[in-house]
């Protein structure tokens, strides 16, 4: 390891090969406050520095792991003693923007926020959005396929990536910076690097696109009678907004009690006795019309009883305040503290009864448990809070049968949006056939066939 | 050839194994008429079938070639005597359709038109649309990533994917229906078979996403007095339509006077002395508001003199009238004959300065040549037809030339929308690195270590 890291401070400078307690000095899991353990931590400086470092890797056989802004939440990015981390942060850089082509072009390392204001400035926008935008980098959104709060809208990561450049296990560069929507010139490379979590290649650069600007934005925080008038509703503003619906936010009356009346961390904007509650939001271009649209689609949504009632944000702060109940992380926390917390999809239609089978499943096993349920339901999304009152892993195994098992037959997804990493890889199988597990294999085989970038991860080659 | 054409007339019927003038009535080529060349056409009705099929090819190192719709245009369908094709025309079942969810499910040889219709009873709309609409196929839209008139808006075909089910090359079948907007469990499997031109599997079923109806349609033709003002254009309208915007199809002079004065096929609706015409749609839910929303768009684009003069579609009959203009194919076929085509992309601000390099090359070597130049401006693709007065390989070579080497420098594509089949093959390293093309051999070889998947097409292992 000694002749090794030498070999790579050579390539990035002394100054950039940490080691020791600068090493463990790194919190590596935010939820838990973990600390980072790795031989050593490499901060290479330019594409050409990652391909150098890891082809002194790929020569000695030596693992690596990524690390982009470490607020992943399925233990993606965490190392062992015997393994190098490299760290993107000093590969920050917005290289160019285009606004005729509406492109920007920007090194892995760089925060999902600075692109956006960048995007901003030049009257344009990135799209996607996520409540880490200020720790969470470019690389890593696009190592995970990272999904946030305009899916319905904009798409998920993978959308927004135009071109991408990567480092492949043996220190090879595969620059795909393209820059055009249409690009049919053989097999869409980049395709292979997104959502792989970096077990296929190390993403260093990335063209993205962005879109106009939309300085319209409705909110409304609606309560529904059903959950048939939930998905009634989703329809309704999909055909009533003409494309601009961005976020169709569920809360299961579970969620929507728990943050106002019961914790009294926010004041009830409608009375919390709906079975269900969604925050809405439309992005509209003229503020005045779009206005207009977005009442005219909420009455005539009260008309048909998709929804009881409805409360409308007349300014921003009247959002912040709706977007809060949604959004209250540490709430949700202190409410059901010891928690699990799991994020799924399946099929909108099969939602309502999964989450009470789940629910009825927790409390035959803890009387006392809790399930709290909100989603992005527009993008048959769930996350499931999980209260039982004990942490420990066989109570955490439990649970987690509790919730993933009945995927299965569902067609659902043991991760809709957080990734595999480690914590979800012996559930991977209740997702995934036997053919889906043997070609993933194929792939990590093909590209990584001794197993160096983020091993043990999603399906390991071991 | 004849034990392995009974035992796989065991598996689909002997009525399913064409031979003989039942192959070559067919004609692999509209453009040219070409007959299909094959051993054998085998129709099989089920993926279990075309599974059992590729288990007997693979035992035989049997190459095939799969036929969707037969509308693509860069021979990716053709094959020899000593292949057998596969048809998938018995699979065009439609089988579910999700009204909650937006899903449709379906096997791979459903006209895309049939799904279009299926989704419209639905109260819904599958985006993806094109000329070929009658005729092509699902599987081969999926095949070929397929493109068309609404990608600013919805996407290529890659995006209206969630899950699909394919037939590996030694007939394993690897089933991905997913069926939400959002899943992250593992590697994205769906992308590898989307735009691989059927060389890394067959694909058999599909689960489709479907969009909000969209009723209001506003579309005009506008004239534009410089290219600046057309990329001005294009921005002020993302800017202000609110992400309806559908089209924006551009036409260079050349095309709008060919197809109005000079050939006398349409009259022009704006006199034909403008540098650059488009044709702009948006699509939209309100009739009323979309329309006033359209119109002032345009309004303000004319002040800003981003357009010296447009007109409006006020009918379906002026709408169709505007539209063809720029689908003319056949006008483009008559005035320019013997004629090459091409579906090139790059970046919109590199544009005008390619055509009009392109235009002077052509020149130069053939004084009496001519460029004609449409395309979808804000998907980066253009489409050139370009005529000479003769169609001999070696022109085709001196053309093909003039055409694509001045992208590689502009980080452009040599196809934007067609894909590549057999007849770009010698110009992808003109898109591609040679790390890319390695990576692609890389994973065809992975895939489809025989080479009996499409073979000699796009990146042959051969």
């Amino acid at each position: 390891m000694d002749a090794l890291l030498k070999e790579i401070a050579a390539i990035v400078g002394d100054a950039h090969v940490l080691t020791g307690e600068a090493v463990t000095a790194r919190v590596v899991d935010w939820m838990t406050g973990a600390p980072c353990q790795a031989a050593a931590i490499v901060r290479p400086a330019s594409t050409e520095d990652v391909a150098a470092v890891m082809r002194a890797c790929h020569a000695a056989r030596q693992p690596v792991v990524t690390h982009g802004g470490l607020t992943g939440l399925v233990h993606g990015a965490e190392a062992s003693d015997d393994e190098l981390v490299i760290s993107l942060e000093r590969m920050a850089a917005i290289e160019t923007l285009d606004p005729v082509g509406a492109t920007l072009t920007v090194q892995a390392g760089a925060p999902l926020q600075r692109v956006q204001e960048a995007a901003e400035a030049a009257g344009l926008q990135f799209a996607l959005d996520l409540g880490a935008r200020g720790s969470c980098t470019i690389g890593g959104n696009i190592a995970t396929n990272a999904g946030g709060i305009r899916v319905i809208r904009y798409g998920m990561m993978r959308q927004q990536v135009l071109g991408l450049e990567a480092v492949l296990a043996d220190g090879s560069v595969v620059s795909s910076m393209n820059h055009m929507l249409k690009n049919n010139a053989g097999y869409d490379l980049k395709q292979l690097f997104i959502g792989s979590e970096g077990t296929l290649g190390i993403v260093t650069r990335a063209v993205l696109r962005l879109q106009p600007p939309t300085p319209a934005v409705q909110t409304a925080l609606v309560a529904c009678p059903s959950f048939a008038a939930l998905t009634g509703l989703l329809g309704h503003l999909g055909r009533s907004l003409g494309g601009s619906l961005a976020a169709f936010e569920a809360m299961w009356q579970s969620h929507y009690r728990l943050l106002t009346v019961e914790s009294q961390r926010h004041a009830p904007p409608l009375t919390p006795d709906a079975p269900f509650y969604a925050i809405v939001e439309s992005l509209g271009s003229d503020p005045d019309s779009h206005a207009a649209q977005f009442a005219q689609a909420l009455e005539t949504a009260l008309e048909h009883e998709l929804i009881g009632d409805a409360v409308l944000a007349h300014s921003d702060s009247q959002r912040q305040g709706l977007w809060a109940i949604r959004e209250d992380i540490e709430g949700l926390i202190q409410g059901l503290s010891p928690l699990f917390t799991f994020d799924v999809s399946l099929p909108i239609a099969e939602m309502e009864g999964y989450v009470s089978n789940v629910e009825a499943a927790i409390h035959r096993d803890w009387p006392a448990g809790r399930v709290v349920t909100f989603g992005h339901l527009g993008d048959g999304n769930l996350h499931l809070s999980v209260g039982v009152g004990s942490q420990d892993p066989a109570t955490r195994r439990a649970v987690e049968q509790h919730v993933y098992a009945p995927l299965a037959a569902l067609g659902g997804s043991v991760s809709a949006e957080h990734g595999i990493g480690l914590e979800k890889r012996d559930y991977l199988a209740l997702s995934r056939s036997r053919e889906e597990l043997a070609l993933m294999r194929t792939l990590k085989q093909a590209l990584d066939p001794h197993g160096l970038l983020n091993r043990h991860k999603v399906v390991a080659n071991d």
